[in-house]
């Protein structure tokens, strides 16, 4: 499976040269995605001043926005550096964190993908139909009775132009004609705060080494088989499977991480 | 005892629907507090933006403040979400952290409680005398020595007219008439960061689900709980220890609970 | 050796009367900064608002600044508190995170340097060659071709002024004239985020009790030896060695440290 070769060669990548990942991204999961990024093989580094984010984003090889505890200063830190990774060429992952919270939040999201290229977006499906949504010009909205959520992701990721990734029970990754589905990971992700952070994250390096659609599917993938591990380690109980997630993820290979994926190609 | 009765009914209430507690909080332990939340069956959301924190203390159960890491940003935010809190009616708790160690702090927590009807105020003796003390009309402040701390977390409850709650050695609860003291918890909890922040969390999911003053005793009790529990499991070394408090709080059920508690009830 | 009996009288010392150090961090390892210094004996406070971390740092036994997520108002916090802490005499510790990432962290980390008498500055050899580059009257940088690590640590001191700490493989503690080397430690320690953030806290706790040439020291040795226990007990796995981490540090004594202590002291 081509998803599969992918993440060989990223886990490649990874191990013979720098993946630096400039997140602006929240300050209750910093801490954990920063230990899932050097987990995984890559180096996090974190600013979110709009004085040097710019120089940051340029010296990276992938910026991650997660609007999650946004300010009005962090949002000008991620314009600044969104357009300065356009520059160099690097790939943008967008996570708009709770994006239906408030208007402010939705202004925001809006406001990053009018100035800033982004490559992908890794959200939930509530919070992909808020930003499909308001991106359309009839002010419809996408009506989520009719359409199965693998419809919704790929219009979603044909209207905003780039890679859009929904993960839930099942994971979706579209990038407007292929689709990628994955059924790794557990629910007990969702009982403990920051997979999501993380998984985004996680995207930013994978798409540093291998491109957003394949990078967003690998690094949901990642996070889905790490769940899986710790669980079986941990029971489920909550704070050890939190510490557990950190071991699998370090001790992830190539090997490990193909015989457990389940994913799906089409398109 | 009725403590034990209200505890079990936030328990159902917590499984059979989505508590969320919107907490403005420090940086230093946002994630325990996040992860603390999810254990206990409620949803954080986290937010100190002062455009958006208004919208979603209006959509959340419960409104928690905490001043630790505080900033003139933060403080407006606080008072929107708290004004807003108090129109939609759920609760508000406020943890006064280390408001004796300055001006700033001191006058936020004045500026809060003067702006924002607050439902309950957790701390420990020290913040609560400081709390106390500038609200008194005739300048005096509260004598340490010659009132027992029952008497004086009774007392600042009056004063303040809000459920007042001590945490310590042993904890007391009052609304100004009755009071609750409490017995559970361990030393160990104050050697790690973040337990009184986690329990002040917990009074917010805790009070939407059965009021104020059982819902701050109810999560004083909870945290004491885990943190015997966990001790148990890690001897209080300080890394398992932290890991189990997770563990213990995301398996506590109301029956262990009771099993645990103890609690006297007077007034 | 004198580095072990320092270290003797800081441990007596944190058991015997309350260390405060005041921490003006980044937020993405602030927690682990927390807990590291109550598992160590000291008591942590972070605050970081430019109104009152004077009165912050006034009331405490040691400053740290480290300039990771820095942004103005962080720096403006940085210079009230450190001009407080030279009133009143206590330590200031510098952690230049990342000065060599962007123009604004280097000037912020010189208009600190300039501005507020730094105690001692912990860092790696990549940050003190940024830090010591910037200081030289002519404008020629340090060549790090022609010295080895131990002559630029040592240069570096020496025109900086202060206690000089470049830790790596093998660490450096200078203050112009003496050398300390340190070989405690393991590589898994860069496989997490915050160990250095760490380290600079544990020298503000221990600078605080004898002094900023043995306090650096002395808290390097700290947590290269938490590390190697950590390493033992968790295989290396990476959740359950950052959990070892706080097992061990706050199992520590004096008995320990001096056992598995491997330093050398020149000049």
């Amino acid at each position: 499976m081509e998803l599969a070769k992918q993440a060989e060669k990223a886990f490649e990548i990874f191990s013979e040269s720098a993946v630096t990942v400039h997140c602006i991204t929240n300050y209750v999961t910093a801490i954990d995605v920063a230990n899932m990024l050097l987990a995984a093989g890559a180096r996090p580094i974190m600013s979110d001043e709009p004085k040097e984010t710019a120089d940051i984003a340029s010296a990276s090889s992938a910026l991650v926005l997660n609007i999650g505890t946004l300010s009005e200063d962090k949002l000008s830190a991620m314009i600044n550096a969104g357009q300065a990774a356009n520059k160099s060429g690097i790939p943008v992952v967008l996570d708009p964190v709770g994006v239906g919270a408030s208007d402010f939040r939705k202004n925001a999201a809006e406001l990053i993908c009018q100035s800033v290229r982004v490559s992908s977006i890794r959200a939930n499906a509530r919070e992909l139909d808020v930003l499909g949504g308001f991106t359309l010009a009839d002010g419809t909205g996408v009506d989520c009775d009719e359409e199965s959520t693998v419809e919704r992701v790929t219009r979603c990721a044909e209207k905003l132009g780039c890679v859009c990734a929904a993960t839930g029970a099942r994971d979706i990754i579209s990038d407007g004609k292929r689709v990628i589905t994955i059924d790794n990971g557990t629910p007990v992700l969702k009982r403990i705060t920051g997979a999501g952070c993380m998984t985004s994250a996680l995207a930013g390096a994978f798409s540093a080494a291998v491109g957003a659609f394949y990078g967003a599917a690998a690094a949901i993938a990642f996070m889905g088989i790490c769940g899986e591990l710790a669980l079986e380690e941990s029971g489920g109980a909550l704070g050890r499977f939190h510490t557990a997630l950190f071991d699998k993820a370090g001790n992830m290979d190539k090997t490990k991480f193909c015989e457990r994926l389940k994913a799906n190609e089409q398109g």
